[in-house]
């Protein structure tokens, strides 16, 4: 008898270099040592009361589907929030609810490409897209973007040489993660070219869309939408906006009625997204303006700390970012990956560690991303110094002990 | 310039018969009229209170990220439960939480069948298997079972002609959802026997495990898994148990450590499953016994009434169901999905009609069914008798109509 074997495809799943040196953490923790998280993007901030009401309130006895387009009062907040913002266009019907940015990102591929098509994508990019692209069997095609230039888009032609018969679409972020670019009107402009000029679908992850510092203005592909209706797919998230990650609450918006058909004959199969979830979502339309305004404030605020304090620190490299709560930041080691496991298994100082997410996994390009990392800063301004004090410690003994080999 | 154009495979996601019908009962429902809705498995029994009440004292703030393989508190509320029934060598690690049964499926299709792989299932099957196999551009293959035989399994010779050399799985749904068949023992060991013969896994969707009948006795795949540890995978969800449809709640069961950690690294590009959900569906350690078997004896006097009842309408033909709250019924109709639609545009009795779920969805094989609906009984006693006696009102109408015609 021959033995069952797991598909071809399993083993292309990439390992998150987010979550992969949790394992390690999680020993670390154990021996008392305190872990300070950088590597992931899950916010400290509070969720907003007017969110967690919900819950002491709750009145919905049993907890039923919800439509599969998603709950009606949800699908309302969101027209109201999009309205907020100035595109009032954006109606119930051009919104598919889903779970998490994750699964827009997943349905915004498979409505764009075919088996083997291929999304051209910026890197260093966030993770996860070459996770779902590898399931829905389509390949990313990476534009390198360098640190000198503060993440920014390379001269058209080099993006356009990228393009070959199998390209669908381009997927971007902005405000960036991991970098924290944040793209200009003409920077969006060009993408836009391009992607009708070959006739490609212009795919943008906004959902950082709220964290952009300095006075800069956020370009949304909203603002282009209702011109090029047919091109563009917005993903969306309260994730970040609310503190709301572990509610699964994401959104895909597009006005291509044949992209919004299929997505939601997909979110068929899978019935529903989650009925306490979406109730806590809908209140978003109660929450006071000044709670984005004070978490925008308190994340400028950690932005500075952050790149103030990494810049003191001898041989790293890296410029302000200008959106989001991330920065690529380049290390003076060979291997990254090695030192934020050395950091987790090998170190501490005054019982506490620090863990950041590798860069190379945020990149396609081989050998590119080896001496960076990804610094989420989502802990206040106190935890962040220390975090920063540690990674200089951190740093000065492993490279005296390497140096000493 | 040419026109974006949306994927080929997008086209080829069916839609549900489940829901397809949605957007007739929403008008009907405006005008007035109320509809029993017998299509969609979704209780009317109440949550436990143990699980609502962490809700109104909810702590946690803000709503951060869970672990992608799921809440440590709610796998350990698993590892209770398995061992409850019996299965005390299902651990933690060998549980993946899932975004409700429907991510559980999507991940098991993936790890056992490369592109265009074949997976056997006996239709009629659980319709949204067909979309979650589209969508993983695998190919379902259909051993089909006759309302004449209660939907029991035929002679293994029929299943095995099915088998080829891109079959990878047999998928099996135990108690049957749409067809509410109980598989006796003799069934599963001849499943596990081909099974093993041509190296496939055997996948095996028990989240109806608590709704047997008339004292029967259910097989689970797990009495199996420790002797077949390679072979088997168990999808289960909390929706159905404990009226959680809303809350996506579902696991995927296997020992096989490769597949183990390959929908872990899927699972962790999604991130997480819901945090409140999970911290609901820890609470099943403190649901307590009485609240299954009270559940398990109403579904069980209804699927009576619904049996009873539906036998007495002339021209009808049901065995009775053995377990689950479905059944699949022939009617004296020629196309009962053009029968389904007039009871929601054409047709009210005493203010009220009824909404089914057309049977020709739930099977492959062209043809097949046009003549059955899947009926969920998910209404109270006195309600599921009205819906009955609208059916056989309509019924009569409806050949009256055809035949004046």
């Amino acid at each position: 008898m021959l033995k069952t074997k797991v598909s071809k495809r399993l083993g292309k799943i990439p390992a998150s270099p987010i979550r992969k040196l949790v394992p390690f953490a999680e020993k670390v923790k154990k021996r008392g040592t305190e872990v300070l998280h950088l590597n992931i993007g899950n916010p400290d901030i509070k969720t907003p009361d007017e969110m967690l009401q919900v819950l002491k309130n709750w009145k919905i006895n049993p907890i039923g589907y919800s439509p599969s387009q998603g709950e009606l009062e949800f699908l309302n907040a969101l027209e109201f929030y999009y309205q907020k913002i100035g595109y009032s266009f954006v109606k119930k019907e051009n919104i598919q609810i889903t779970l998490g940015g994750s699964e827009a990102i997943s349905l915004a591929f498979f409505a764009t490409a075919d088996l083997n098509d291929e999304i051209i994508v910026f890197e260093p990019f966030y993770t996860n897209y070459d996770s779902f692209a590898k399931a829905s069997n389509i390949k990313l095609v990476p534009v390198t973007t360098s640190a000198n230039n503060s993440f920014h888009l390379p001269a058209k032609n080099q993006i356009e040489k990228k393009i070959t018969k199998k390209t669908k679409a381009i997927l971007y972020c902005n405000p960036n993660n991991p970098t924290g670019t944040v793209y200009s009107k003409k920077e969006t402009e060009m993408l836009i070219k391009i992607a009708r000029k070959h006739s490609l679908f212009l795919i943008c992850d906004e959902v950082y869309r709220e964290f952009i510092y300095d006075g800069k203005k956020h370009i949304s592909i909203l603002s282009f939408m209702k011109k090029y209706p047919e091109t563009m797919i917005l993903i969306d998230s309260l994730s970040k906006r609310y503190s709301l990650c572990g509610a699964r609450l994401g959104t895909l918006v597009t006005l291509n009625k044949k992209i919004l058909d299929g997505v939601l004959r997909i979110a068929q199969g899978r019935l529903s997204a989650g009925l306490i979830d979406q109730y806590l979502g809908k209140e978003l339309v109660n929450v006071p303006v000044k709670y984005l305004e004070k978490v925008n404030k308190e994340y400028q605020n950690r932005r500075n700390i952050l790149y103030e304090g990494l810049k003191k620190i001898p041989g790293i490299f890296l410029k302000k970012p200008e959106g989001a709560f991330y920065a690529v930041v380049k290390l003076p080691v060979k291997n990254a990956e090695k030192f934020c496991q050395w950091l987790l298994t090998d170190f501490s100082y005054k019982g506490r560690t620090i863990m950041l997410a590798p860069a190379a996994g945020f990149y396609l390009s081989k050998g590119l991303g080896q001496d960076e990392v990804r610094m989420a800063y989502v802990l206040n301004s106190e935890k962040l110094k220390t975090a920063i004090e540690i990674l200089e410690k951190g740093l000065k003994t492993y490279n005296s002990i390497i140096n000493s080999d």
